[in-house]
């Protein structure tokens, strides 16, 4: 019976057989049917055909065509030899385009100066940590993260931030924002209904909360912190006790212990986000609020400030009744926060290179704060700079009646600056004061001089 | 006026000057305040007797009394000199224990031998990819994860899996058990209501798709996989094509086109988790079902297996369409999963070492199955041994009439043996096969045969 050559005339298979031939044979039809070069259905040529055609042996064209077969690719139709199995053409799929790049000027809030992440002491640690971790070390173990860790962070949070840190009642996140999630959703299966969140206050934040089906009930913020105002509507509250974000104040003390007594009286849960509290300049830093209170407060920290946002690690220091309900949902959220980096960083701890690393960056940004508060009384006095106390950020306010954000936001997109402006934190932005929260922190060493040139081009 | 010295004169302070005299003594006023022995409301000595008393400046001690009022440890009553202020004291935590030690011989799944982690080339190219990776490395970027990565993997998912992956639609999770998570909530919002998994299965993702709203329907499994009946009550399926979880089986080549069919025709999502699919012995690894069908499969496969859980890399290979909801949820997740080890894995794939590393432990794992097998056959003949052509477990099925998995698992922690009876894995389990799945990758290196040793006494 005559083979049916015409498919086979005018395939074109581009064979590499660079890694044998089954295999290239194999990787050639596949490619020709999902070109639709082999139409759905269509019928290949017979094994013989297709041997003779490339000049192969019959029993490796016979070896991937039963392959593909297995693959669901083709189909033996009695009497009618090997066809393309039926199936619809895959849709071109629209490619979605990748992030943008990198802004000339970025005084975006969020990160530290990235060059000046401490890659000899992170390989140092690293090397340290797979020579001498123990296999198990590779497994996944207590969803609270690693033990190495867990008392690492005990010891440096009791000295540095004034905690109150039980290993047993920490919790290694993915990022801090894995932590909120989770504590919202612990806090929503035990009936919570609603958080108090200050105003302004980080919008990806209530974002998070509110995926988690919580409601959001605004805390008002003043130059001494957020109020303790408002909080009989909420089970809870997330508080930025060190250095408020966005406007860079401290929580006066008298409000902290107001805050406590209300979690105390109440069983209210807080949730402080010490997210730069490393970092003060003016005297010593204040210690956490969690002191006060460690039943009635989860205290998180993040490596994102003092190390680099992409290692992803965060910690919570949970009250007791909070940490089973917690590692659970961490268990089902990822089951484990990545082991080596957990380690690595544990070194670094015990090693004393974080507490080292933690100082120079202190006096680094100091200096970056003085020249930020030094250019913009000289060159853009009419705006009003606040939260330069402490933390890699502050908050620029514009006068009332001159260019508002948006005219700014378009003064900056023209000299490729990125700003961030305040208008997205407030819960309701109707007429709210206008600024913009600059992270000084974030230029590369030999870019903050430019970037803060462009500030000033900007606001004046 | 004369001080009050009573408390003073009781009060001990064992203060520790080596890192500098006030943040001593303000670390064992701390200490103090936390422990009791400064009771609430409790007055302090005047700044003057204390400092005569330890021989310090008043200076000293004036500065930390203030740095204590400011953290609110402390109030300055006007009249009444300086007072701890009033706080219960801290309900005692109740210590969790942590996770218990390694029993003697893990025969669990779920981990390749950890004790073969490619150490050096992942320091290697730790390295490498710390002196040449941008700043921007390590900042947050697209949450679909590294660039670098997504690309590798296209290329290396299509060579080794058939599976047909642009960048642009991978998203790197921090494991599978996220990327599972995360489909289920997407799907929840765009209103499917059940998903159909297969039984026998893994009940941790049962637990996972629970906990984000969804139902569950059973896919019944025979000896060449999933079964695809009961579709209609569902609007998405979670297979484990390559190798099921946990018979063994492969799925046969018209079942996978009926799975795809009924995708395409009501517009179902399958979720293919690919956990082990490079590992296969008789024959060349069967092709991912995504590339039947594109459009309606995400494909899921981790570095788990072939390197380590605890390194949480997984990825996902979406539908067009699902891409954008996906990231989105991913985003409020945990933001980006740890950029280092993506670019560290981005590396070892363009460098080949990954494919070596998966070839030299294809090969180890299959000299463990030959091992398992020829053991099981001459020690322990009444079981059945199934699934043994791929992956890196076995089920071993219980003969009925035999001693059941509650006793031979009494056996086995007698010996320390560390067992995953088939039980759970049930959604129902009344008057189902017993057995165990047996993984023969997880015991290190020299503690393989001892754990067969075991096995075979406790089956016997």
């Amino acid at each position: 019976m005559p083979e049916d050559w015409s498919s086979s005339v005018d395939l074109h298979l581009a064979v590499d057989a660079a890694g044998g031939r089954r295999a290239g044979l194999e990787r050639a039809l596949r490619a020709a049917i999902a070109a639709g070069r082999l139409a759905p259905g269509g019928a290949l040529p017979s094994t013989r055909a297709l041997a003779a055609e490339l000049g192969y042996s019959r029993g490796t064209v016979t070896a991937a065509y039963d392959q593909l077969t297995a693959e669901g690719h083709l189909v033996t139709v009695p009497g009618s030899g090997t066809r393309v199995a039926t199936a619809a053409a895959p849709a071109s799929a629209p490619a979605l385009p990748d992030a943008p790049g990198e802004p000339a000027h970025d005084l975006r809030p969020g990160r530290p100066d990235l060059s000046a992440f401490p890659t000899a002491a992170w390989l140092r640690s690293t090397r340290r940590v797979l020579a001498s971790a123990p296999p198990g070390a590779h497994a996944l173990g207590d969803p609270r993260g690693r033990p190495e860790l867990r008392a690492a962070l005990a010891g440096y949070l009791g000295r540095a931030r004034g905690v109150r840190a039980d290993p047993a009642r920490i919790v290694i996140t993915s990022g801090y924002a894995q932590a909120l999630g989770l504590v919202a959703a612990v806090l929503r299966d035990a009936g919570t209904s609603a958080i108090a969140m200050e105003e302004p206050g980080h919008f990806f934040h209530r974002a998070i909360v509110g995926r988690a089906g919580l409601g959001v009930v605004p805390l008002p913020v003043d130059g001494e912190g957020a109020r303790p105002e408002g909080l009989d509507r909420a089970g809870a509250a997330v508080l930025t006790p060190a250095h408020q974000y966005p406007s860079g104040a401290t929580l006066r003390p008298d409000r902290r212990r107001a805050f406590a007594a209300w979690a105390r009286d109440t069983g209210a849960l807080i949730v402080e986000d010490d997210y730069d509290g490393e970092f003060r300049y003016d005297r010593q830093p204040v210690g956490a609020l969690q002191g006060m209170a460690p039943d009635h407060v989860a205290y998180g920290g993040t490596a994102s400030k003092t190390l680099a946002p992409a290692l992803r690690l965060a910690w919570l220091v949970l009250p007791a009744h909070l940490v089973e309900p917690f590692a659970e949902a961490k268990l089902l959220a990822d089951a484990h926060t990545q082991s080596l980096a957990q380690l690595v960083l544990a070194d670094l701890i015990g090693g004393h290179a974080y507490d080292r690393h933690v100082r120079a960056s202190r006096l680094r940004y100091r200096r970056r704060r003085d020249l930020l508060v030094e250019t913009l009384r000289a060159r853009a006095p009419h705006v009003r700079v606040q939260g330069v106390a402490a933390g890699l950020h502050a908050l620029v306010l514009l006068p009332p009646g001159g260019p508002d954000e948006d005219e700014i936001m378009d003064r900056a997109a023209s000299r490729d600056l990125a700003l961030m402006p305040l208008r997205a934190h407030w819960h309701d932005p109707a007429d709210r004061p206008q600024g913009f929260i600059i992270g000084y922190s974030t230029p590369l060493a030999s870019a903050y001089k430019p970037a803060l040139d462009a500030l000033c081009a900007v606001l004046a």
